[in-house]
C-alpha cells in the first residue's frame, strides 16, 4: 500500500485550501486510490481529512477491489439493458456523499489536455465539460476550484511504491527490446518488429511478478527515409521491409497496472558500418554525460547541455533536435521534468526522468537511446538498464 | 473524397446557424478533413460556408497531406528544442483565421464524455477546459455554442465512403477472429489468444487495401467464470490456459485509418459438447432474428424484442443482460443507434450498428455473436460477414 503519496496528498490539500478532491482522470484515480480504471469511468472523491471514496459501476468492483488502498467503494449497476442512466447514478451518489460532508472547496480536474490512457485504450472516457456540471450540481454551496496545478505538484515526485511500479513497467519494455534486438534484420518490415515487440510484452508480462495488465505501444521507423525523422513526437510504422545496414529506432511505451514506461532503441539490420557505430557510441557518450550530470538540485537546463555538449562537440549538434528528457511515470510524458536547453526546473530526489539523446540526419538515419531513470539523493538510477549496441 | 460528408456538414451548420466549427477531438477532425490525427493535435476549423483549414503541428503535415480533403493546411514548427510554446502558436492561428473571417457563431466540441483514440492511443490529447479558453480567447466578439448535437447528429448515418471505411475495419477484424478460431485450444491462455489477434491484424492489415494505419484492442475471456461475466463491457485478458472443452470469448475493436469496428466471437477450446452447440444456435438464431427485423424505419427496441424474443423462448432470457446494439463506425461505441428494450431510436437508412445478442450462465459461461451491420434501403448489409461455429 501506497500510504506515502495518500499522506503526501492529505498534506498537499490541506496546503492549496481544498477539502476535497473528485478525479476521473485514471491517472489520478490511480495515484491517489491505487486502482487502475478499466474504461475510465471511476470516480474517486478524495477528501483532506476523512476517507476516500471510489465510485464505481458495478461491473468494474471486482477487479477494483483487490487494488484499492483503503477508500470506501461505492458502486452503481452498470452495462445491463436495464441498468439506469449513469449519469444520474453518479450525480445521487455524489450528491450523498457531498451532504453527509461539509466540504466548501472542491477541486477537479479541468485544465489538463493530454491524458493517460485507461484500461481499455482504444475508448477513453474522460471528464469533460459534461461531468464538471455534474459534479458542480452534485456539492450544493461549494466553491469550485482547478486541481491542476496541486495535482501537477503532487505527481513532480514518486513514492518508493511508485518508483517499483516504473521499474517493472521498464522491465517489460526490455522484453520488447530483446525481442526487437533479435529480429531486426534485412527482409524483416517495420510493423513485424512493432507488433512482435507488443506480442512479446503482453503474453510475457501478463503475470510477471504480479502484474495484471498490461498493454504496450509500439512505433517502429525503418531505413534513412524514416529514422531521419524519427525525433517526431511518433514513428509512422508501415510494411515497408529493412534493408541489411538499415537502422530501425523502436519507440516504446508500455503500461503494467497503470504505471508507463517510455523508451528507445536504434538497431541495425545486420552488422553496422563503422559510422553507425561511432554515432552510436556519440549517442551513448551524450547519454552518459546527461546521466552523470543528473542529482537533486540540478537544473534540467544542465542536464541537457552535458548532453547536447558531447553531440555538438563531434560535430552533430544540428542534427539533436529535440530536448533530453521529460517526466514518465502516471503517463508516457510528464510535464515535470523537462530536460530542455532553457530548463530552469530544478530536479527533486525521486523524480523519474527520461534521458534520451539522438542524432538524426537524411545521411545515415537516425539513432536514439533512451532511459527512464530515478533521481536519487547521490545522483540518479536507471530503471531496468538494457543494453545500447546498435548491431 | 468523401464530398458527401463535406456538404451534409455545412448543410447542417447552416441549418444550425452555427458559421465555423472548432474541432479537435480525433474523430470529429477525420469526419470532416480526412485526417486521422496522430496524436490529437490536430484543429480544424470548419465554416459553413468557404474552405476549412486545417491546423497542425509540422511534425504531423507529411503524414497528413495526402489523407486530406482540400483543407488548407497551416502548420507550426513542433516537437524541436527551440519550437515555440504549442497553445500560443495555435491561439496565433486561429486569431488569424478568426480576424480574416467575420463568424458570429463558433461551434467546438463541449460536452463529450467518451472519444476515440487518436492514432497515439497511449496518450490522447483531448480538447480540454484549456483549449476552450485559447478557443475562446482567439476569435474576438464572437459568441459560443456547443456543437455536440450537430456533430452527433451528423454521424448517426454514415457516407458510402465511410461505409467502405468500417467495411475495410471489418475485413481486418475477420483476420484477428480467424487467427483466434485457429489457437482457441486447451493450452493455449486467454494473453496468447489476445496477443495473437493483435499481431496478426497490424502485420496484416497494415499496407492492406492501402489502409496506413492499424491497431487492433483485442480483449479475451477464458472459462467458464470469466466468460460468463463476459457480458461486461470488457473483458479482463489473464495468462489462465484454457483447458478442454473451455469457452472463450474475444471482444474486438480494430481501427483502420480512423474508422473502427467492433466484433465479437465466442470459440470453445476443442470440440464443443452437445449443449453448447445448442446454446450458440440459439445466439445465432437470436442474431438472425435481429437482423431480420432491420430496416429504414424501424424503431431500436423492435430490433432488441425480435433477439430478445428467442433468446427467451428458449428459456435464457435472464442471461441475456446486455443490449442488442449500438453504433459504431467513428468510435467503438456510438450513441446512435441503440438496439435496446426502451429504445426508439428510428434505424436511418446508412447507419452502422453492432448486432450482438449474447447468453450468460455460470453452469457453461458465455456466448456472443457480434457483427457491424449497415442499415440498407431494404434491409441490412453484414459487413465483412464470419463464420459463427463455436467450435
Amino acid at each position: 500500500m501506497n500510504s506515502e503519496r495518500l499522506a503526501r496528498a492529505r498534506q498537499a490539500l490541506v496546503s492549496a485550501g481544498i477539502d476535497v478532491l473528485v478525479c476521473r482522470l485514471p491517472e489520478n484515480v490511480l495515484m491517489l486510490s491505487g486502482h487502475w480504471p478499466l474504461c475510465g469511468d471511476a470516480v474517486l472523491v478524495f477528501p483532506a481529512e476523512g476517507d476516500a471514496v471510489l465510485i464505481l459501476p458495478d461491473t468494474e468492483a471486482e477487479e477494483a477491489a483487490p487494488e484499492v488502498w483503503g477508500a470506501k467503494i461505492l458502486t452503481y449497476a452498470h452495462g445491463r439493458h436495464d441498468s439506469p442512466d449513469q449519469d444520474r447514478e453518479l450525480a445521487r451518489i455524489l450528491a450523498e456523499i457531498g451532504g453527509e460532508n461539509r466540504w466548501d472547496i472542491v477541486g477537479y480536474e479541468m485544465s489538463f489536455d493530454g491524458i493517460a490512457s485507461p484500461g481499455n485504450a482504444a475508448e477513453p472516457r474522460v471528464p469533460g465539460t459534461k461531468f464538471a456540471r455534474l459534479v458542480e450540481g452534485s456539492f450544493k454551496s461549494a466553491k469550485f476550484v482547478d486541481a491542476q496545478e496541486v495535482l501537477d505538484s503532487l505527481r513532480k515526485t514518486k513514492t518508493s511504491w511508485e518508483i517499483e511500479k516504473i521499474r517493472l513497467a521498464n522491465e517489460l519494455a526490455n522484453i520488447g527490446i530483446d525481442a526487437f534486438f533479435n529480429m531486426t534484420d534485412a527482409g524483416r518490415s517495420a510493423i513485424e518488429l512493432a507488433a512482435a515487440v507488443e506480442h512479446e510484452i503482453v503474453v510475457r508480462g501478463t503475470g510477471y511478478k504480479n502484474v495484471r495488465r498490461v498493454r504496450a505501444f509500439a512505433q517502429v521507423a525503418a531505413g534513412n527515409r524514416e529514422t531521419s525523422a524519427g525525433w517526431r513526437p511518433f514513428e509512422v510504422t508501415t510494411a515497408m521491409k529493412l534493408r541489411k545496414g538499415d537502422l530501425a529506432i523502436l519507440e516504446l511505451a508500455v503500461v503494467a497496472d497503470g504505471y508507463w514506461a517510455d523508451r528507445t532503441r536504434a538497431r541495425s539490420a545486420g552488422p553496422a558500418s563503422e559510422k553507425i557505430q561511432r554515432l552510436n557510441g556519440i549517442v551513448r557518450q551524450a547519454q552518459d554525460a546527461a546521466l552523470a550530470a543528473i542529482g537533486p538540485g540540478v537544473q534540467g537546463g544542465d542536464v541537457d547541455a552535458q548532453a547536447r555538449g558531447v553531440i555538438v562537440q563531434n560535430g552533430h549538434g544540428r542534427e539533436f533536435v529535440h530536448i533530453t528528457g521529460h517526466g514518465v511515470g502516471f503517463r508516457y510524458h510528464e510535464g515535470y521534468p523537462i530536460l530542455a536547453p532553457e530548463s530552469r526546473q530544478v530536479l527533486l530526489q525521486n523524480a523519474v526522468v527520461t534521458v534520451e539523446p539522438g542524432i538524426y540526419s537524411m545521411d545515415f538515419g537516425g539513432i536514439r537511446i533512451e532511459d527512464n531513470i530515478v533521481v536519487t539523493e547521490r545522483g540518479f538510477q536507471i530503471l531496468a538498464p538494457f543494453s545500447r549496441e546498435i548491431a
